[in-house]
């Protein structure tokens, strides 16, 4: 991930780094800061309600009511939310975006999150889940 | 997200793209393709089920039982799990990670993810939610 | 379910009918009114928030820090949620508890659902998901 | 909640209870001794999957896309698996339904449920969250 520390995900871990406590975030001023004061339940809360708000903005581009872009454009908007709280976590627990994606190049590199996925798929779907 | 295409992500999504029907991707040979072959359901339920599983991850550290590298780096395989199913559901969409990421940028430029979050969170806890 | 009727789960599901709106229910004076009225992503978000409020109570059992019954009652306060919830969701649809319960009936009776789930599970197994 | 213990919850939670390990439930014979062996992580996290499967079925609903009478089966049929493995975190956490039951009815008592939720929705929506 050479480039990723200058990239936005890294900004972004930047600066919600310079907002917990022992780095003098302010919780009257900053949401991040108030959700690392509050601790892990706050932040952890919101990554469950974001996916499900991802899934129900999902189904909504598949009921294909509305202008399409605008609906595309509320589903990112609800995948960011989820990233967004994700960063925050791992902020908390001493990890950031690097270490998932170097997380998830080892497994492309060993191509193990494909193999290993898909002899788990196939096996649930021998016995007829589909 | 000018270096993004060049980057982790970016190439990631790439694969994924490779993988969807359109592109002859092989549902019995891929993992992702299988998953863009079954539908929405089948990655939009993985990503409640991968928010639960951070979820849990997370309290496991939190309540200190076990080797803290293990904790932390099982917590980060359940991230990337998560931003992987994402990333799948995205490309059905048609939209990639440069969009969530422009997306966070955005509000992070508008200074909006913030200030917004706040003022939120301050009506709830002036109502006693803390 | 004989009983049910008269029971408390049904006594509760016909509490959030007489808030429909086309039963008069008022979104300024109800809770329920208000959920309703709003339409199914407000109440549908919620059931996976408070699933999410489940886990993380259940683990802070596991925890085991605290006062146990505490801890307890607050797991127990949390299922009381997604349930209530749940009834909310039912009602706009136009089911309540009765037909949750005849279908888990239904499946005890069929002893359906200790089989196929048993099925599955020992098939994921086979795999190595454990 | 008088006739709750001979009623189908009630009775479903006895057949739950049988299945524990301490009560000499065998793994290899029935799903609920399965997850109850396995531990928490195992039920927990299927009700996080089981809430987001309700969602999506309910928004299958909503899409108004198939045979009415099928979606709303299958949307009952998804609450029936989220409040059955409800009821599995349950008997493991040494409460029951009559729990959950007790804990709604006192809400209703007090008249908690909606009062204490109508605050804080307004307060929620005063400030544009709607």
């Amino acid at each position: 991930m050479s480039t990723l520390s200058q990239d936005a995900l890294g900004r972004l871990a930047a600066v919600i780094e310079s907002r917990k406590p022992a780095a003098g975030g302010n919780p009257d001023a900053s949401y991040v800061a108030r959700l690392l004061h509050k601790g892990p339940d706050a932040f952890l809360k919101k990554i469950g309600e974001e996916a499900t708000e991802v899934v129900m903005a999902a189904k909504d581009i598949d009921a294909g009511r509305g202008d399409a872009e605008h609906l595309k454009g509320k589903f990112v908007g609800e995948v960011a939310d989820l990233w967004f709280h994700s960063l925050v976590a791992l902020a908390h627990y001493g990890a950031g975006p690097q270490d998932v994606i170097a997380e998830l190049l080892r497994r492309e590199g060993t191509s193990g999150i494909e193999e290993k996925a898909l002899r788990k798929a196939v096996a649930r779907e021998g016995d007829g889940r589909g």
